[in-house]
């Protein structure tokens, strides 16, 4: 049965010493009011959620995979043994409070250390925590967005978990393309709406672990143009609250079906039929989509700690297993007059931890300043630095759901490679995390998806704006140390990739508005995320074993934690970063070789391409 | 639910105009005598093989995974609904003879052949083929070095699929590191041994789909030295054959239970108790390990085959759904007036799709290379045309067990990433196939140990001699295409990278040579192995585009079949083989990034590097 210890160690390191985030979050009057920028505070709460997440989500993590949700005849749902036990004492602990609006009974902290918390309730139990993970992204929008009147009445009651939330976006045939949906919205003339159709795959849609579910659903309202500009978004309760805010009449959804997946079977994954149910409109009538990507975003950061957490916890089993393990000969012998050494002496078993921590490290750094910076971005008194983090947060939230959990699912093939033959059964637990994190690929869009926004709408729609602003800051970070002794030679590396990536984006914009181009984009997206990432992920490395061995040279390792540091960013530059060397050749080759002869190669008769 | 068509078209291409293999065979008086080297029969027998495993075995796929196997008290197995009765009639059909010896009743087929009914077995279930699959391995040991007695009784019986046949390695503390099983062996001075021992993780260890199963098994006789130096393989059968070859006496080996798996749900993986079994000794006292390789080799390239038979179904369906399944819009549209168009429009997709066609069509190419590598080793009457192939075998065997099903985990996961949201649902049949390909990187040696078995035993131990030779024949290659129009690109950037793989072979040799340097090895091996995969099958690759122009240019593309091979050569070139860009870094980088300090890195208390 695997297990988890939450890394606190790097998870301070990160936040104290590379974010520098007590300081910066002191000097915003939000957090200074709320006291919720004090280092010893936030690190307590990083104790006590570790301590939460560790007793209580880890054993049922394996509980939730065999069992599953169970639908009963009337629709209702009944979640794996223990669920809904561990839901209450996450209620009662005031975790679904946590960086919440001290207006709505929230505490306030900030997204940095909720965002901690999410990354080790998934490395614990991704299915679980999707249950509270859906209702953040449901306060979010309703927060943003929601009238006055919607606020008062649901926020108090996501805020203290009674009541979860949902996203009900996808359509048997409207996944991606969901200006096409076909759910529809009637004016009751009272109010509310009355909404009609089938959504799939709804995350936690229908469970029995709070009083309460509010959907979050796009629809479109009778006379509303075809198209993503005709979708608005809408609140639909299970329960239409009562006047003094209990949960009253049943309203017209219900759970259809649940699915059978592949992982993360905990959770229920819920086909909704909407039959009239009332509505409630949530901001403008055909800016659902706008609204939606409130959510929509959190989600996909969310996802990306799925990633992330999923490759910690699956490193933390192999790293343990590498060294109980004893298989083979090593010289010099770690086991003299023992049969065996443990496997952890062979390069190649090295090789494939090493992969699980440099990217899980870094994931982690990139996960906690984007955190900081959506602090920066909501609470910061001065507008240039709100834009120029909303700016970093938009360009790199794709990254971070793409490359995070490409690399969490690689990371969990791995280490359950590091096991052998155990990692394919069922009882070592290796198996299910490489179940589990299959899916973080897939949804919130997919991470082809991703990396079409990252390329086309986050670079070149706006110019390269938001690219060059980065650009600008790790040319100044690779300036500021070219020479430096231990790092110099990442910098310079780093540098080469930071302009190449400049010369690629221009090649592709190039190539993209040329006659026929339109498909360049598409053609390179995927590769060039990856590129992006490394480029992010070898930025981070570089100042992170810049901290370190300026710790080491003032005598200050204490634990071999800065020694760490250091050594795996060496293994990442060695061993990782390289990967844009082919990812190069391959953004430049573009669509050429993929614009095939569809009825040759694959014998499509509408052929795009071809005869 | 997925689907699967034999790729004939494909497989006739390689075995007659690539490979041309019936002329080749029939130069072979052991097929010549045997009337086996006709192509127009090889063809027949290929169309009646793809008929039966379409027919019998695609429908068993599903079933099998959902079902699993299940053991009673008694230790006897029940196999999933309908794979006994499949395997009755593939028994009726007199598959299990196809390329087995005349003298026991074979029918005398070319490996090539079987090699293809393996692949296409496959693709349509897995986890059935193994039952047949592992019999064929202890054929192959039995028939090499059995006694003439032992020879004229068992394998009858595994040729007529009567019986199958088990390989029984690894036990619950030994997987990779035989040398150190317990299993023993006590002489019964009565020409038989007693066995005694468990052995876990037994594919087709226990069922009820043929009338005996005859375990293969590694044990130490009583007296032997340790290590793999004294280890012997015995023949235990379940039920101790009477005078006149009937199943008779219950012999002592019982299954214990069978292992919950990730996947390959539908074969009985069991845990075997040995318990004074009789065994009969096969081949020479502490010879074990070397026979046992006979079986081994035989299984390699059997897994290599799941890994390319996973890739081959998971690419069609992913390409059925590519066609069929519309989301967004692309410029020009395919169907105007439409809400959306096929999602194969869209460059990602096509990438995807044609990564998958690209890795399976030179795997196919390359099993079928080997497996008629295989036909002159054994049955060439010129000694140095068997020797020449016989190295061959062993120098690409753990390229074809490794990469082929690294490729085909690749590939079933790309081709689930296909159908979105779709393909983690159970129903849509993808998630599967990747649960299914992940034992194939696993099992028979990891890939790992292939990578070992390819860089230190293929090509370090015997000084280079097989890589040059195979270095030679693509050389040759090479310059006589440099200047063709069409392939002289791929020509060169292959002659680069054959070159490059040289250098790099040098450089790792010579650190391997140094004090300290024994790590150097196992550091590089992955990468290298995978290197090594790119060039030959870029050497196919531009020979199948090389045969495939040629038709062209004689106007015979009616089908565009031949354009088909074009293309995918140029993407191959294009966007995959680029990886070697990357490796050829990661190899030079060696073991130093490696070599980090456990203490502070891993925090591992034994500490191989470090304080």
């Amino acid at each position: 049965m695997p297990t988890y210890k939450a890394p606190l160690r790097d998870i301070k390191f990160l936040m104290n010493e590379l974010l520098g985030a007590p300081e910066q979050l002191g000097k915003m009057p939000y957090y200074a009011q709320n006291e919720t920028a004090d280092q010893d505070l936030l690190e307590q709460v990083l104790d006590e959620a570790a301590r939460f997440v560790e007793t209580e989500l880890v054993p049922l993590n394996v509980v939730g995979d065999r069992e599953g949700c169970v639908r009963h005849d009337d629709g209702e749902v009944t979640t794996p043994t223990g669920f809904k036990a561990a839901y209450r004492k996450y209620r009662d602990a005031g975790w679904p409070a946590l960086d919440a609006d001290p207006a709505f009974g929230g505490q306030g902290m900030p997204h940095l250390i909720s965002n901690v918390l999410v990354e080790m309730m998934n490395s614990a139990n991704v299915a679980w925590s999707m249950y509270p993970g859906l209702s953040h992204g449901a306060y979010s929008a309703l927060h943003a967005v929601g009238s006055q009147e919607l606020k008062d009445l649901y926020l108090p009651k996501l805020v203290s978990g009674e009541w979860t939330g949902t996203m009900c976006l996808t359509e048997p045939h409207a996944g991606t393309d969901l200006g096409i949906i076909r759910t529809k919205a009637s004016d009751n003339g009272d109010g509310t709406y009355a909404i009609t159709g089938t959504k799939i795959f709804i995350s936690a849609g229908e469970h029995d672990m709070a009083d309460n579910i509010l959907h979050l659903v796009l629809a479109r309202l009778d006379g509303s143009p075809q198209g993503t500009k005709g979708i608005s978004l809408f609140l639909v309760p299970k329960y239409i609250p009562t006047a003094d805010g209990k949960p009253g009449e049943r309203n017209g959804v219900i759970c259809g079906s649940l699915e059978h997946k592949m992982g993360i079977n905990g959770n229920a994954t819920a086909v909704l039929n909407f039959d009239g149910a009332r509505g409630w409109l949530v901001g403008e009538i055909n800016k659902g989509m706008n609204h939606m990507f409130i959510m929509m975003n959190a989600a996909r950061l969310g996802t990306g700690l799925q990633g992330l957490g999923l490759g910690e916890v699956a490193y933390q089993n192999a790293l343990t297993y590498a060294k109980d393990r004893t298989q083979m000969r090593h010289e010099p012998r770690v086991n003299p007059g023992e049969q065996a050494d443990p496997i952890i002496v062979h390069p190649d078993v090295r090789r494939m931890l090493l992969t699980g921590k440099a990217y899980t490290e870094a994931g982690r750094a990139l996960a906690m300043w984007l955190a900081l910076s959506l602090d920066v971005e909501h609470h910061h008194t001065d507008e240039k630095a709100r834009k120029e983090a909303a700016d970093l947060v938009a360009l790199l939230t794709p990254i971070a759901k793409a490359f995070m959990t490409d690399n969490g699912f690689n990371i969990a093939v791995q280490s359950q490679q590091v096991y052998g033959g155990h990692g394919f059964i069922k009882e070592w637990g290796m198996e299910q995390f490489v179940r589990d994190a299959r899916i973080g690929q897939i949804y919130e869009g997919t991470n082809g998806i991703q990396a079409l926004d990252l390329l086309g709408r986050k670079v070149l729609m706006d110019g390269g704006k938001k690219l060059q602003k980065l650009a600008a800051t790790l040319q100044e970070f690779a300036e500021e140390h070219e020479g430096d002794e231990h790092i110099g030679d990442y910098v310079n590396q780093l540098g080469k990739a930071a302009q190449q990536l400049g010369s690629l984006t221009m090649v592709i914009g190039q190539k993209a508005m040329q006659e026929g181009g339109a498909d360049e984009v598409n053609a390179a997206a995927v590769d060039y995320l990856r590129y992006f990432g490394h480029v992010v992920y070898g930025y981070l490395w570089a100042r992170m074993a810049k901290v370190a061995q300026d710790r080491i040279d003032a005598g200050q390792d204490r634990d071999g934690f800065y020694l760490s540091k250091v050594q795996t960013a060496k293994f990442y530059f060695a061993k990782l970063f390289p990967e844009t060397k082919a990812l190069a050749a391959t953004i430049k080759a573009g669509n050429e070789s993929i614009a095939v002869d569809d009825k040759a190669v694959f014998g499509w008769e509408k052929a795009l391409v071809g005869a």
